[in-house]
Parts: C-alpha cells; structure tokens; sequence
C-alpha cells in the first residue's frame, strides 16, 4: 500500500465532509467499527469521541486505528487510512467537536454536557479505489 | 453491547443494500478497513473478494472481522456487527458476487476472469445509533 503524502485527489476527498468509518482494536484483538466525523488537516485526522466511549480505552491502549473515508456523490470511491493514534488530549471547551460539528452541519455542537476527547492520527499507508482510476491503488480492484 | 439477534429495525437496515466498511486485522494487530457490498441472511453476513485481496489472508489467519453498515437515506443512521468469519470457500461460478452485484447494481458481475471468495460471519455483539432512537444502543450517543 502506498505511503503519504496522498495525490491531490485523494487529499480532495478527505478535506469534503464526507462519511467515513474507523476501526480500533478491541482487547481481545479484534476489531471494532463504528461510523464517526473526522476532519483532515496536514496529512493528518482528527477524531473526537465522548469520553465515555469504549473506543476512547481501545486507542489509549492499543493506537493503532483505520479510517474508510466514502465519497457523498458515491460510496464506490473511497479510500482507506491505516496509521497510529499520535496525540490524545479532552476537549477543552468542545472546540474540537465543534470545528467538527461546523464541518458537518455548518452549526456549534449541541450537546455541551459531557466530556469529549480528542485524537489525531497519523497515517502510514492508504488504500482506495474509485470507478475513473483517479485514486485507485489497485488496477483491477473490485468490491 | 447486544448479542443477537438484532431487533426488527436493524434487521431492516442491514436488508437494505446499504453501504458498508468492514474491518480485519493485519499481521502486525493493526485494523485494515475497506467498503464492501455485504448481503444479510438469517442473521449471517456475506462478504464476497478478490482472491488476490490483502483481507483474505488477514481473515484467513485471524477470523475476527467487524462491519459497520451506513443507512443509504443518512449516515448518521448506521449499526455495526462484530463477529467472526464461520466459513470461507471459492465463489465457484461466481455465483456469490453475482447474488451481490444483483443486490446492489441490479445486474450480474461484469468481471468474470478473477478468482473470488466468499465469506460468511457471524455476528457476536452489535452496536448502532439513529436520531429517533429506533436502533441507537447509546441513549447518550454522539458522533
């Protein structure tokens, strides 16, 4: 799998507010997903859960993460992040959830109660696949 | 998290050919995410690949495997299956992918020439979260 810096049209993909799922690493080894906003800034992302999150344990222990990124005009282009956890901080005043929430729905974060945690990951390798071959990393890729 | 089966509401979801990303693990215990189509059957997942696919060995050496499944109407409606591979075999006849690309294109396979295997995973625990609260597992959830 190629290495960053990602091409221009992948880095387009990841900077649009896009769907995306990212997968942590359970105690037992395996994995866990769920869907999450992320945004993307300097070849790195940003991820914030509540702190109450059993994903927020899973990376403290184990950093290493995956992000599947989905296209809005059609999942069929996507592309796929692996990399590490490189700096877990709380939210000091929900900024980071609200740059999200901003990105996403273009308003503030309307849940200011709990407590949220922020991560950045790093990436080492990407993947992904789209109909044009505009960002494909195989050939002859197919679902 | 829950065990199955899933409710009458997240059995909908995952009948519909939503999109969806599914996690494995590679070698070093780092998740590798990719989208995938996926079909639901009697509470069993299948997942169809290339033969040639990095996620065949990585399921093949360790069965663990997540997929998490995006609602096609809005994201923000998505539930999420951790289990594990229970059957793996040849897509003899290209009869799996076909079944897939039927689901989700409406026409059979168009590539006939590669190799491809089927997978089948059972599911252990679930997650999810919707706005009306329909399927989330979280009363609390936030993105």
């Amino acid at each position: 799998m190629p290495k960053p810096p990602v091409p221009p049209s992948v880095d387009a993909l990841l900077r649009h507010p896009n769907a995306a799922v990212m997968a942590s690493t359970r105690p037992d080894g395996s994995p866990h997903t769920v869907a999450t906003w992320y945004d993307w800034e300097d070849g790195r992302v940003l991820l914030n859960m509540d702190a109450s999150r059993v994903r927020v344990n899973y990376l403290q222990a184990r950093p290493a993460v995956a992000l599947t990124v989905l296209d809005e005009q059609s999942w069929y282009k996507h592309v796929s992040l692996i990399g590490r956890i490189v700096e877990i901080h709380d939210d000091v005043d929900l900024a980071d959830i609200d740059r999200l929430a901003l990105r996403y729905t273009g308003s503030a974060y309307p849940e200011r109660a709990h407590r949220r945690v922020s991560m950045w990951m790093a990436v080492d390798v990407w993947h992904g696949w789209d109909a044009t071959g505009a960002i494909a990393t195989h050939a002859d890729w197919k679902p």
